[in-house]
């Protein structure tokens, strides 16, 4: 068993609407951490009225140590795929959290640090279908955050692509991947 | 804001191993309480070093009202897809439980009130795949314990399938409600 160190959990917040995408993204993260990073992982969605209003969330966390709580209390990272979910959730953050947003989808950020990204669009043009956005988010998401290894994340993907789209799916994560390394240079620059 | 009713509480735990659909039935059967049945569900996986070892399992509590506690405590319902599942948590279950285990795959049960159905021969001779299993085995669980109507878990199916597989899902589902009133008529014989 591995040592408990509760500085090591990195509670992560995926919010959209249905369709979207969020709860498989959600389950691909807290795969490539459990199984490819060998660290401890929970999955959790809650679903209650807001469900039925067509909107999607998903919590992971992430610890090399037990977890003992396994849904999110304040997020360390928020990605925001619509602007009711960054709406919703952007009070909700860790000092110094990281808020990462399509830039798409959402007009409307409470702060300047947040990392916006065209992720539909780029999913669009990776892999010349929306319905990756998902995986383009998450590349921007680990490639921000190394919270997973990039080879874990990549192989997660691939293991839960459906058949026929495993290529689809690693541009898009590939993209995502860029886009990280576009702006964490940018943000580098910048301070 | 439905209200805090704790006696309303269902905790099921799917378990089984990688690759046998238990995460996408335990979201499944969220959805259909929360979406389709107006309820509020909760839906979990921790991933530990046994999702290494090819274990998977899945939690899902379903309340009328508030859900405060979104993990299994202890379970009213487990279906065990694997004979290591249902050795490892046929023992977690409140007194009365339902156990429900794949005749097909595990030949040891703790309890001669265990409910076996041959879940995998039936997915294949309803709908030509085993991978239908998962479906045929919430069939099965929604037949016998109404804890979600047979129309929301029929939506909640449809609504996930793979474009194509919708035929094919139905008919699993459709094997599963059978099952169940072949079984519980069973029952409500012998006692």
């Amino acid at each position: 068993m591995a040592a408990k160190n509760p500085s090591n959990r990195m509670e992560i917040r995926l919010a959209g609407e249905g369709g979207q995408g969020m709860i498989l993204a959600g389950i691909i993260l807290a795969e490539a951490a459990a199984i490819y990073d060998h660290k401890n992982a929970t999955q959790t969605q809650s679903y209650g009225p807001e469900a039925r209003g067509g909107a999607s969330k998903a919590e992971v966390v992430i610890d090399s140590g037990e977890i003992d709580h396994p849904e999110v209390i304040v997020a360390d990272v928020l990605l925001a795929m619509s602007q009711e979910a960054c709406d919703k959730y952007a009070g909700n953050m860790k000092k110094g959290g990281l808020l990462i947003v399509d830039q798409e989808r959402v007009g409307r950020v409470p702060s300047n640090r947040a990392i916006k990204v065209p992720i539909s669009r780029l999913a669009e043009e990776s892999s010349g279908k929306s319905i990756t956005a998902n995986v383009v988010a998450l590349g921007v998401l680990v490639g921000l955050t190394g919270v997973v290894s990039r080879e874990a994340i990549a192989k997660a993907v691939t293991a839960r692509a459906p058949k026929g789209t495993e290529e689809m799916n690693r541009a898009a994560l590939s993209a995502g991947f860029a886009a990280a390394d576009l702006v964490g240079k940018k943000h580098a620059h910048k301070s």
